[in-house]
């Protein structure tokens, strides 16, 4: 059996230069790599308490849905501006030039309810860390962040400091 | 046990003036609703052999992906400009709210495999109908069009005619 890493696709200069871009599809497009990544994410909740699954648009929901799903929990789509009908909270956070930002609905989460954050990738942490302050401001307790890859050199989990992070692929010193 | 219209919220005027927007997230974020949604899809797909399921960005992605680990079969996102890193074919098309166009890997489909189209709604059908020719271009077979919602006064099944499009939900005359 392939081992997870051997679906992930890595190609130079992706979005731009000098970013060697980590291909979720690549293991997607596989039903083998899609089931393992899965799995993989899943079995790092298997003594989580939680009754709700966030995930970050897109990649998020491609890997946050099947576990909600798997564990009959709710999804919770964090996402950015204009595309989320009702109301709304919003949180910026920065980027290597500017700024973004990302939004949840107001009633998609309710006070005390545990969240698990799904995401792809965690990099600087930037998002994750917007997407936690949404979460607990609508008073939700983010009880794990789980990604399928992590850039530890770019140090995402000090921003996430106190939070139990969890990721399946680690690509170190790249 | 509530019916999945029940989960669907409603927002008059979005994105614009005139649009009546069908939620999918008051849906997914109630475990029962998000259960019931892909169970109602997933039962459209019993009797149809399919190696690939494609999902649209980025609802398509929410719905297309259980299913897709369900069935154990591999996932293929279709997807707006710029976000696929490798090779892709591009497609445009013309939609309820202006002019887009949508890309899928070089890669990402086999000639000969049989391909399920998953998104959350059906309006007028152009999505889906670039979607079809992206995945037809690289030799795929469309055996199915499977939509949780579908707006028949939108006549996308006229766009689709010769295929194989089923829904879930029906809002006629609104």
């Amino acid at each position: 059996m392939k081992a997870i890493e051997e679906y992930v696709r890595s190609i130079p200069d992706f979005p731009k230069k000098g970013i060697l871009f980590r291909d979720l599809t690549s293991v997607l497009q596989d039903a083998d790599g899609l089931a393992l990544a899965i799995d993989s994410m899943q079995a790092c909740l298997k003594d989580v308490d939680v009754d709700v699954i966030v995930g970050a648009e897109s990649r998020g929901f491609l890997l946050g849905m099947p576990i909600a799903y798997n564990l009959h929990k709710a999804f919770v789509p964090v996402r950015k501006p204009g595309k989320l009908p009702c109301e709304v909270l919003s949180q910026s956070y920065s980027l290597e030039y500017g700024e973004a930002s990302i939004e949840i609905h107001k009633d998609a989460i309710k006070p005390g309810q545990k969240v698990v954050l799904i995401d792809d990738l965690i990099a600087t942490g930037g998002t994750a860390k917007a997407a936690v302050k949404l979460i607990e401001a609508l008073g939700g307790e983010v009880v794990k962040l789980l990604f399928l890859i992590e850039l530890p050199d770019l140090k995402g989990r000090e921003v996430l400091r106190g939070y139990d992070v969890d990721s399946i692929i680690c690509y170190e010193g790249e």
